[in-house]
């Protein structure tokens, strides 16, 4: 047992207050503010008429994502990865898993040959970014095929399902959903899950911190992520009307 | 003469709505949202407790800046910079643009061995993107200042004047302040001013885009200018308090 | 249920013909060339006396890793990464992954304030590289520790446990072990996973490659990879004669 | 008032000695060693039957700079920017304004669809270098021209006026014309002055180093430059036996 | 005269062991392991139905090569270059060496519009990296014409000759043949010989490392290369079967 | 036998007409602008008061050399190496070769600990521009080195003798001195030869462009190269007073 209390009275098994926001900025054809608590995400959508080389000619449209981080979104500056003149790895891994989770609900063949690319920049940051893009980056995407069905390009939407991601973790032997920064830095398991709408597993990606878990744990975790990702589904098909 | 109309109906010495929104972002020491018009940049100013090389030893601190803007910020969408591995020519000029602004305002012995970091954002951009980073640049270095001081890390403040800067141009015949991108990519003669409070020139850039510009059009130019920024400078201590 | 057959004729439980040389390179103080199947790849542990930024002063050492592949190793040739002037996101994502698999069951303070680097070299692919590599690179670094305390640099091994990696997939709905280059680009789910000798989880990344899974197959995944880890750890530790 | 006595002796108003030596080498289709004092830059025109992507198709030409420092052209060695893998925002926004202002001149749609790259390397600095490189490149670039028209490429010039620039500054109150390097670091405000034959302005580019100037100091600052470049014109034209 | 005795017993005039195994690894068209003593190369030949710029269109192939070190190949670790994003002037030097080495007893005309691309890594370092390089790029690259004639692809080999290296150099007045690393580093002069099987010289590199070297020295060091070379001339035959 | 005529009628033991001037330029410690024929190089030659890691503590100074070419120095433009942001293979093998072949005659010891940093940068190409750059670079360190004794940093010169460099090749048949860039494309060997003044050999470095070369051609060769060294370096004393 535990006497873990979480630093912003919520329980165990609660989201940080989620909203989405549409129509963020102006130019792209989705363009969504999502935040998780503190924690805030630019995601916007740009509609392309090409694809990417290994796609040319196939009839076949590709998804795509690109993550970033302003400077001081986090407590202390970090470098500008433009001005250091590459990405971090961890910047790489991030916006392959977002690319990758989107594709796990579009029909590429539906959606023609074209691409949609999702841009994730976080303004601030307080844990959980990743799970907070690929949110909103669904509630985007969407937004884009919306426009794309509007302006006669495509005649039915390549979107087979919603896609939305948690965090999970084990904090001082608490299974916890959503964790800020601070429980983010303390715990010994750390989990993100990534699930579709109707509650199949797109992504999980579980690192011990600390200690290793174990297969309970591991349970414990999955039930935590499942039910956030019930909410957070819910949450986007409001936002967008559904 | 000229029958040209703006298209938002504005005067030709009109600033477009701006807007200074303080606390967009919760960790900087100073965080602004400045919007002149569709135009919105995220400035944050950082505090770091060292110096550049050149500075090192010398009791003097620094101020710099750093300038980016979100792939999508514009109408089509472009390349992101940290993706490329470099920033553009035209990224660089605008960031020593705005370092160089905010230095001459500042009183760097005083300021003390540390540095204040500037980085200006953009979100969304219609045109002025630099004229808006520096006006909103000030606000958050001015916060920033302000924490120092209740920190007691300062006795006085380092800050010798306002600066903020503003875009004229002459379309089609017509010297009009403040250029929307539609404007500006359409002038004949596209100019930058950056003034102090007290109505001291800091920087003057101006190009002919299309044919050379004459002494009249520039003395016509840089009374929009200086109209302009006195504006601006009363709505930065609006927005301050001051 | 399924008819498919596994090309190699083995058991969907069964692993690859795995084995670890070691002494392969003279050089270096743990140098081993591990195999699971077709796949092989050079793993050595390098000890340094001294430690990255974040470590100084922290009487903590460190484990790291990087990860390579020979432009040759695959079927069609890809492109060297150091003539291309960076490391694709994959590399970065796997070489970051052996590196946190590597320090769980390192303690870092009995290390000492040194490092153990990683490199891990694909020279022949053909399916679980990186399952392949932290499996390996665990027997290297055990080889260095040992070189640690025959020269008395260390009183006692910083080794806490072993740990040793494994892929599982579905293919054609069928679970299985240790999929080769064909099964793993024809799966429906793919699923790495990182154990301790004692059973506890370090990493799982699990992929829906094309319909997302249940949590009913995560759980046969996991069994199947569990009794895979099970059976390397035993031949890690005949390969080091423990 | 000021008791400032120019160390070479020069009135306020004066040049420095200029030369323009044409055919410096022997490859390029315009070739000019431009001096300014001891600043030494050599301007080389180069004609290809190509365009950037932005002019493919269009039937218009460009031209574009690109600028160069030898490593010890200056007082003490520089890094050599091939070395370090990338170009300063000095050279950039250098190379950007020696660009915008042969353009200004030129009339790209005569031209045709074909490119003059200007090449400006700095041999020897001491001051000045952008404008002696701007004013010694449209003087190559008339040499490219005329090769091209004799050449039978294009049946008129496309150059409509001449382009020459000029520096003007503050110094210790007195403002003055064609700054050296130990004016310039010295210098209060600091002014780039790009003009035609015919008087009309290109480019103005003031920056306050230290204090911000005024109005009537920079009416009398453009009033030195147009005397200086009128000069400039006119030594251009006697170069080029016009 | 001299007392200098080689450290592994090994006459003046004497090759190390030097293995050449074929097909080490599976996927290459050519894949040969060669070894020279401790130093040990893994040359592999990948054919490419595609040319570079420069010879599209010219019914001539092109065969060019790639040199890699692995991080510990060495006797301490070196960076590796994929991580620092570049290739140093060493590798840039062998891989062009290599190249030209082979591309001098290939008819390129006969090999058709095709690549054959090496790849030399180096496993362990002991000296002569390079040498060993070409030696075994030679037999890597008649394995992968073999594969082509096999394949129907050409009807007559486009190899004229053999092509192998050695090196040679003067160690304490010595002139001896293919040094160590120990000889290399405390060598007077140094050279590295490319003869083809018909005793032609293809390429003869020699440096004064410490006192110039004399005419009748370099005689000398001919003389032992020119043995070496028809040894290892020998020893590619017997590997080919030949 | 051949009846090859070169094309500008010199004999083939002849060079070039060599101009060495010195004080090219005005701020480096040694300014050389050399000439072979139409291949200009400026070679300069800057102290400076600290070395390389590698030299740190051990009392002895370094010699190094960077290499350029100007984008126009020949007949077509090539790219700039700073704007592509990484040096070419052989613009870093000629770097390292003039900086060992300066080494060669430096006493490291009597240099004390500092750094001659000799930057070789081609303003015109006609051939041999590595070769004019050795030759060229000796004189600018020699004036570093008349520098540094004026300055009483050293009390006697650390040059231990002359050293210069020069092609030979095979054109036709002819075994030639000195080629210029049209011999030096169509030759069928080409060497490169540096030697010392009192006749020692530092460098040889010999490619068989299209057949092997043989003893009795490289002899041929040796001996014109020794030649023409020889008449360089009477050259260099001249220029140098000597």
């Amino acid at each position: 047992m535990t006497d873990f209390q979480r630093a912003d009275g919520r329980a165990a098994d609660a989201l940080r207050p989620v909203r989405i926001q549409r129509q963020f900025t102006c130019h792209a054809e989705g363009s969504v503010l999502v935040s998780f608590g503190l924690t805030q995400v630019l995601c916007t959508a740009s509609v392309e008429e090409k694809v990417p080389p290994h796609k040319r000619g196939s009839g076949e449209g590709w998804v795509t994502a690109e993550y970033g981080m302003l400077p001081r979104a986090t407590h202390t500056r970090g470098d500008r990865e433009a001005a250091k003149g590459k990405q971090s790895g961890r910047t790489q891994e991030i916006q392959r898993l977002i690319g990758r989770s989107l594709r796990a609900v579009f029909d590429l063949k539906t959606l023609g040959e074209r691409s949609i690319l999702i841009d994730c920049d976080v303004l601030q940051a307080d844990g959980g970014t990743r799970t907070a893009a690929i949110t909103g980056a669904w509630v985007a995407a969407h937004d884009a095929v919306s426009w794309l069905l509007a302006q006669g390009k495509i005649a039915q939407s390549p979107i087979k399902d919603a896609v939305a991601a948690i965090s999970v973790g084990i904090v001082q032997g608490l299974p916890v959903l959503d964790l800020p920064y601070e429980e983010d830095s303390a715990c010994d398991t750390d989990m993100n899950v990534v699930m579709t709408g109707s509650g199949g597993f797109v992504e999980v990606q579980g690192t011990a911190e600390g200690a290793p878990f174990t297969r309970a744990e591991m349970d414990r975790l999955l039930a935590l992520a499942a039910g956030g990702i019930g909410e957070l589904v819910q949450l986007q098909r409001t936002a967008l009307g559904l």
